[in-house]
């Protein structure tokens, strides 16, 4: 996908099986296709507003205002956790309700639902997707610090609190079968294994977050960092009835306005009146060789500038999640997210999330698992997906 | 579980979490509990029958017998695909829908939804579990003679054609990917690995099962290898209102027999007629260093002519799957293929299908992560988890 002469959105109903419910938005060249409708859109035309995100509420995990400081003399004398700088993404992901109906760092029910199949039931026996570990490791010694305390306060690199995670649980860090459950592999050199597994604790701490104040990184950028809650007000105002969402880890190219272009004339179509793109690049962390997101971002805000993308039908706005890198279950967790952001058309390239094999000379996931397994996994029936592929 | 003193079913209802609809059968003992059912027993009191089988209708995958010589004729000619032995046990899984509503080797679709979600999505939305892939390897020369054929005849180790495999795919055999996704790990020396995955061709294929003759071993034990069907008709004759499974792969032992007869007394307290146990060994490939079949069968048969086993009450049959050793993942397989067999309860120890690590000092699955995994498991929720330690 580095150099792109030609881009055609592929929206071809590819029944994968008999027997399977995919959810592709179907061909609109198929010879012979009259009045075509995508499977959601009825259903989109009876609902008033935007999709619902996932368990039927965002989840918000900020302290109100008046209460910050009680919650910050409570936190005080609790047993300490100090964050890395991915724990911290991951407690802005989760306050903000990315992972809704997640209210905190994952406890062992929802660690091996997630390993096991990449999705969680609720109460009312529904599924939501989950498929990416959210979880917090602690060592033996924080361990026994935290002892029988049924709380922790979770500070940043300067002892600065950040949060109390409540009623928590510890259990078994099982690196081993982590990693080999969520990438598929065990070789070493993953980027996030290393920089977050490898070295980590043997025990995990979950438990439901209060954050106190909203996560802020001071680098410039965080007037790009809109929450799932602004994204849903901002699609709102511009009374958008479809809002479809392109992750971007790389620089927008000619290729990709083009598809972004041609999916929103695509949607018009369809039938619907005001088809908003949500560009939406991952702000966490990512691996080295990958283009910082500062030089994204100016390279995203002068494609509007230059009207290559449409600044009226068009959000840009900053994924706050870490990447994993893990391929077919990765990009499960950046379809689900978006859900949660309102949109309900997902755009998915080839290989999304994928990279080289750390030890041999292959790419690490099958080009197309991707999207297959995307069109497959629980939870995401609600979602369209936009696969496309580059020429 | 090596040896044992006491053994106490621990029926306690133990919600993992609270969003989450565990389905153990809740305890007994519960102060104040008033007039308990469990969850499944209303349905059961309405419903004429035993548990429905996955799908709604047991798969039956053999030619009728008129037909067979047909098939032969149509077999001959077709591309050849030689099973190994343990090919084969899946073929004669297969063939009597242990797993349905599998209708032969997994194609791609199966294949991913089985590694990423342990469950496979009806047409109707509705999932059914399968946590093990059911799948033939080929190699590329395989492959190339296979060309642009539809269809291939499976054949046994002496050229006889056992089964046509119809409407055939043939995809990438991802061996790295697939043992780390139903192990979570990579490590060398799993048993199945080195058996059927690490010297097994590049190439996976799918397709429909026609299976010619029923499959034997002629090993004197086939009296024993009683089909779904047969086993269901086995419990109707026997007016059976439930049946509870205990899955072997060892001899029984004392500890073993009081559990299973306590089991029995605590059905009928919870106001069942006429409980049925289906002791069931599992009968195809187990590792060298375990019991062979025939020493079980014949201890197996012992304990009831000893009367340790009520004969009454008890059917012995072998369960024709090979092992796994995927602890958590396999147990799930395990669980599924005894509802296709009329089971609605199924009794689940410590570390199920579990076994040392094959290169690290330790178990390789947390002794209680099986109990769990299938307590939450989709597909599983009709299904009575009864768990059980050993003290």
């Amino acid at each position: 996908m580095a150099s792109t002469i030609f881009i055609q959105p592929s929206f071809t109903s590819k029944s994968l099986n008999k027997s399977l419910n995919t959810h592709f938005v179907p061909s609109f060249k198929l010879p012979g296709s009259v009045s075509f409708k995508p499977r959601t859109v009825s259903q989109l035309s009876v609902r008033a507003g935007l999709i619902e995100p996932d368990g039927g509420k965002l989840v918000d995990l900020h302290v109100a205002e008046p209460e910050r400081g009680l919650k910050k003399r409570e936190a005080a004398p609790l047993p300490r956790v100090k964050l890395t700088r991915i724990d911290l993404q991951w407690v802005h992901v989760l306050s903000e309700g990315w992972a809704s109906p997640l209210t905190g760092f994952m406890r062992e029910s929802e660690f091996l639902q997630t390993l096991h199949f990449n999705s969680l039931r609720l109460g009312d026996g529904s599924f939501v997707n989950m498929s990416v570990p959210i979880v917090l490791a602690i060592d033996d010694s924080q361990k026994e610090r935290i002892a029988e305390s049924k709380r922790v306060t979770l500070v940043d690199s300067d002892d600065n609190p950040v949060a109390i995670l409540n009623n928590i649980e510890i259990y078994k860090h099982l690196k081993e079968e982590r990693i080999a459950r969520t990438w598929g592999t065990t070789a070493p050199g993953l980027p996030y294994v290393e920089e977050t597994i490898t070295k980590a604790g043997n025990w995990l701490i979950g438990g439901d977050l209060e954050v106190i104040e909203p996560i802020k990184y001071h680098d410039g950028l965080d007037r790009f960092r809109l929450s799932p809650v602004e994204l849903r007000q901002e699609f709102e105002k511009r009374n958008a009835d479809a809002v479809f969402a392109f992750q971007l880890r790389n620089p927008v190219h000619n290729g990709h306005a083009l598809l972004m272009t041609d999916t929103r004339r695509r949607l018009l179509e369809m039938g619907y009146k005001n088809p908003i793109l949500l560009l939406h690049p991952l702000g966490g962390y990512t691996k080295a060789d990958d283009v910082p997101l500062s030089w994204r971002m100016k390279q995203h805000e002068k494609v509007l500038e230059d009207g290559v993308l449409d600044p009226e039908t068009t959000v840009v706005s900053i994924f706050p999640s870490p990447m994993h890198y893990a391929g077919p279950t990765e990009v499960q967790w950046h379809a689900k997210a978006r859900i949660n952001a309102g949109a309900n058309f997902y755009i998915v390239g080839r290989d999304p999330a994928g990279m080289g094999h750390p030890i041999e000379k292959r790419d690490l996931y099958d080009a197309d698992h991707g999207k297959k397994v995307l069109s497959m996994a629980p939870g995401l029936e609600r979602l369209n997906i936009l696969p496309f592929r580059v020429y």
